[in-house]
């Protein structure tokens, strides 16, 4: 297949997972409130494409989610293209993603942070994953999320799951603190098989997503909580902004490749706190 | 003079200004909140020093302030030596300093930075600085603040102000942001003249960071403060944050070289937004 259309198929894919999951989030918001929506272009001068991050703030039920579309390309710097597969003679990128993260009102909802991608150097591949973070543990939660996980990777590979998930872990963990961010999920990166059956999976990662948030949200939204519990969900965001300034790479990519900076700390929470 | 006297002479200062500021700020509170104190070691079974940080929360003036004193001493990792004057052929360290981050309850007030080191490889040197984060600007103030550290400066060379003026601003900058963190100050690192000579200027820097945040503080603890203003200082807070995790040499220096985690994490604020 030709690589314009994948990059045609891909991007477009992402733009209407944006719409789709937006619709859903102001029907669970009960219509009653509206993103803020931002259009941006990478460079003023050249054609190097751009994006559009949508974020509401507090909602009854969302205290702030942020769904970031992009679709850019240019020339990564001489320093940046050694740790990028297929950069290193040829700096040229394409890049198209939709990323997501939700930071919820009530403290019994897990975070939950949604990313696929499709990258394009002299390699082309995709990445993304599924990770979410509790505030207050909920083992049977943390279970079923999981089999759900599983269940969507097997209809794809045997073998993704345990991969994916040995992956979430590794990658979601923060050395200094000891421990994971949240309760894992699945991450891959680096992913060139086969374009038609990676772009099937990449299509069900974005549906799972969408089933999931649905689930956990309208399971838990009446649950009552407490001043301290919202507390405990202050504090554990603090160490989620610690993961995405201190490690995360969407981060560091979205910086070294002059991406909107307010897209990039989309991800951060409303409030945090250190204690 | 003996090495080893360096490093006592030069870590009792620390500990002793750690004394004298701690007593300020109790004073300030008028005695009616106490710090809590951690000591801790590097290594539990090696002899390579620790440290003892004290926080103090939720005070009438400040709502968060940290007071680290550390010495340490180990070997750095052979990725972090070859970033560190004289440690490429002996990567043994020893090091000592004080640092400050003060985060005041009412939004007028600047956050208030304050360090100083000295560090010991096969070069010795000293480093440190002052510098302070407005919420909601005071040009007046800024232009004290800064005649204040200019007059200090001279007292030791005319060339000292202008110069860690300067590293100071291209420090504290937020590349992503393309804004400083604050109204700067002076900022210096490898700083080898002479340990007499030296030594007094770190002195007076210890000094005159004590004499400033009293004067600044007993000034503007009583000026009245709306939400709104309270706002602008946790925004600027999440932009602190962003700094101290993705940019600063302190933060980077503590985690690689298995510092106290709470203590490198004692200067973020007690609560940051981002909007």
């Amino acid at each position: 297949m030709d690589l314009e259309i994948k990059k045609n198929i891909t991007s477009n894919w992402f733009k209407l997972l944006q719409n789709i999951i937006c619709n859903d989030i102001i029907n669970i918001e009960n219509k009653k409130v509206k993103f803020k929506s931002t259009t941006w272009k990478k460079n003023r001068k050249k054609n190097e494409g751009g994006g559009e991050f949508r974020i509401l703030e507090n909602g009854k039920i969302f205290e702030k989610v942020g769904v970031n579309f992009s679709k850019v390309e240019g020339t990564f710097s001489n320093k940046f293209k050694k740790s990028i597969p297929g950069a290193s003679k040829n700096p040229n990128f394409w890049a198209s993603g939709i990323s997501i993260v939700m930071h919820m009102k009530n403290p019994h909802i897990p975070a939950m942070h949604f990313n696929t991608r499709y990258i394009c150097t002299d390699h082309e591949w995709f990445g993304g994953g599924i990770d979410f973070t509790q505030a207050i543990k909920d083992e049977i939660e943390k279970k079923q999320f999981h089999r759900t996980l599983k269940r969507m990777c097997n209809r794809h590979n045997k073998n993704y799951y345990k991969k994916y998930k040995k992956w979430c872990d590794e990658y979601f963990y923060l050395p200094h603190r000891k421990e994971t961010r949240g309760i894992g999920g699945i991450f891959f990166d680096y992913k060139k098989n086969n374009f038609e059956k990676d772009f099937k999976f990449i299509r069900d990662v974005g549906v799972t997503f969408q089933l999931l948030f649905n689930s956990i949200i309208s399971k838990k939204f009446k649950k009552k909580w407490s001043t301290k519990e919202k507390n405990l969900q202050y504090i554990k965001r603090g160490k989620y902004v610690e993961f995405n300034l201190l490690y995360d790479r969407g981060t560091k990519f979205g910086l070294q490749t002059g991406g909107n900076v307010e897209g990039i700390m989309m991800s951060l929470p409303p409030i945090a706190k250190w204690n």
